[in-house]
């Protein structure tokens, strides 16, 4: 099982919890530039990673610094291959300077959540993807229409999960702009993971128990509440002697 | 002799006179999104220059889209290492992706004329293109720190004069802050063009002639004037059987 | 009649054609920097304005410098508040600092669209505008939504028409991801607006001829080809003795 | 004694700790679009302060979101006046928007620490805040450069002091390049507050004893840490019967 986290969101300023939570990662992904990542917090989340040899993926969003990424925006094709090769292109070179490798890529934000349900705009991502580095690992929701293309395109996918969102019936992620999208029960969080990796199951936000497949399991960073979660799960995972590493 | 031209300089629009100017030209600098270029027109301008044979060069700047890099600005050593590599890296992702290879770095605007005088700011600059790809040429003004430099790291170098900027004793560029920085009479241009190529000097702001050494002379394309004039070096330079191609 | 043209659109480097088409014009829209205009560049729009007499708007947009505010955004409704409300404030300041008036706002490309045919955005589009100064006037498509809205809301609406864009049958602009979006033959040009002016019609893209109301012209200033098309619908609007003036 | 705090520092995400300090400062600086704080977050920022009664200031920089602000810039005049007008305009129109009134400006970072040593440049900064309004009270070191221009331009000056950051013998910062630029003993804190308030006095790096005027104290919210001491400066001066108050 591989655990893996948002980092390097910040602009300006470094995010201050990414050095605590590096420890308990097999692998990060790292932000753009996009909704996050100056150069400079790039560069040091970059070192980060490689000092706590976690593995480092590309974490692209549609160009909306203001809205962090999450909000719909409307790309072109054209549009959208040139934001993708931009930011993993950059990631990918800021990474072997410093002497690392990149090995995945998972979109964020809005991004991430349509590229999940249409089959076009998953397309032209993972295209764009592909165009860079034909070995880069796809991560995304199962199911998803991420995971559709990259078998088409024969590119690897990860299937990720996430240990503090509900999820509905369809196995997507409940959306932020309801109640109840977010799990902030400590309980609850670390019973779901349990039912997900020991189990391969979710219980849906409807009660509903359905089986999930889970490779990667996206943790946060942003908070001190955060970081201690993190590490119980880490925890969690090592008492049942799951291994934790990349994929 | 090289015939090179900074393009894609433009945000959100597409610059209006690239093509016409491609077909003089044997390299370009494409503008990589921090002085101006958006993903959109890096990869517009990148095609276009596969299609016209043109080498491709990335033209880095300082973070300043509002001053169009033209400010002088401090950066620690670190954010100028973070920034540099996140364009260059971006810009060789990008033009491989699209099948070409990235060929050369010229810095732009503040950071041109100050990595030319400054031999710190001239090393960070230069080690950083090398982090990306130590096969890039570096492209700047003969005699300057960046000259220096790049022999000291074993980079190739390309000496670059300008075909309308007026020279001063020491062989910098006359500020654009002061009167008479730009040659706007055509035969004065094609005259300095002559006296560059042919006899390998420049004559300077006072009057004084020196020689210089010129392997690439850098031509405008925002105006349908700066094409004509373009178009006139190019057959300067044809009468004269010298053969146009990039270093 | 009033004639309005977008201006300041320029991010790094002024707009060439801005100041050909100053005497043609009555009132003029400044980019606000979300879609483009630096704050130098507006300055001098501004300024550039006073000096011909021009009436001044606030042409706000999405956060979208890289798409030049023609994607579709989603934006929460305390965000499109927000981002209004900045580069209304910002122009108002500005003109005032400068010792002129700002005396309308134009939404642009997306946003207008959108907030033309969207009632809860051209709500919260124009609530937004009167809370900053509920003397400034509306200018938008006549029969949109945001005439409806202006209208609830005691805010004047001045009805734009747009010399060189064709029309559908419900009086929305053709998208300009169609073809025929724009009239580039300059006779069409000047009978749609011989026909809207002075007979109150418009052709649509089907050939119908549907009643219109015009009480400002959009015209353009991004090259030389549109600078003379201007200087004859100035003449066509003055030779049938009509006074072009702001609203 | 007027305590205050730059505030609303945040890009796409907001400033966590803001909340938590608000109940301790009688004014506050909002970062406007330049260093940090996208439209959203001025705004909720603006709400803040008005529920807690905290004068509003507007907080202009260098545009230099990637360094935030703290990074040395060569603007020319015209592009420093735009710059601060842009901003200063912005906030006071949407502060005016939501029902409060703009009472102070205080520039941010390098612009800061640079406009406090250059006569020009204090010139240039108050001249482009006097446009906007006269009214507006300028926050800046005792004995700076900004003390002598507002006396000259007839603006409201108002001396800072810090809390935490330790002095040089001619009153200035002790640059954030050096070591020892911060005071980290909460004690030391608290001692040189007390100093400084009621003695009016500094102890500078080298140890000597000079005079200081001080109307209002910078605390900072970045962190947990951070918001206590504020609390205990709060607490130190409601003890010695000191009024906490707007200047």
């Amino acid at each position: 099982m591989d655990l893996n986290c948002d980092v390097g969101e910040a602009y300006g300023k470094v995010a201050p919890f990414d050095e605590k939570i590096m420890m308990f990662l097999s692998s990060c992904n790292i932000a753009c530039g996009f909704h996050s990542g100056d150069p400079l917090t790039i560069e040091r989340t970059i070192l980060m990673a490689l000092k706590h040899k976690v593995a480092i993926g590309a974490h692209p969003s549609y160009p909306d610094l203001q809205g962090f990424g999450r909000r719909a925006m409307q790309l072109s094709k054209a549009e959208l291959f040139a934001c993708v090769r931009y930011q993993v292109a950059a990631l990918k070179g800021m990474t072997e300077a410093l002497g690392g490798r990149l090995c995945h890529v998972k979109a964020h934000g809005a991004l991430y959540n349509m590229a999940a349900k249409n089959l076009n705009l998953a397309t032209d991502f993972i295209d764009a993807v592909k165009s860079i580095d034909s070995d880069l690992k796809i991560f995304g929701p199962p199911k998803s229409q991420l995971q559709v293309v990259a078998q088409t395109l024969k590119m690897d996918f990860v299937c990720e999960v996430f240990a503090d969102r509900r999820y509905e019936y369809d196995l997507s992620l409940r959306s932020r702009h309801l109640d109840y999208a977010v799990i902030t029960d400590e309980t609850e969080v670390l019973e779901q993971v349990r039912l997900m990796v020991l189990k391969k199951q979710v219980q849906t936000f409807e009660g509903n128990v359905y089986p999930i497949q889970a490779e990667t399991i996206c943790l946060h960073s942003d908070t001190e509440g955060a970081i201690n979660l993190a590490k119980k799960i880490y925890q969690l995972l090592t008492q049942h002697e799951i291994n934790i590493s990349a994929p």
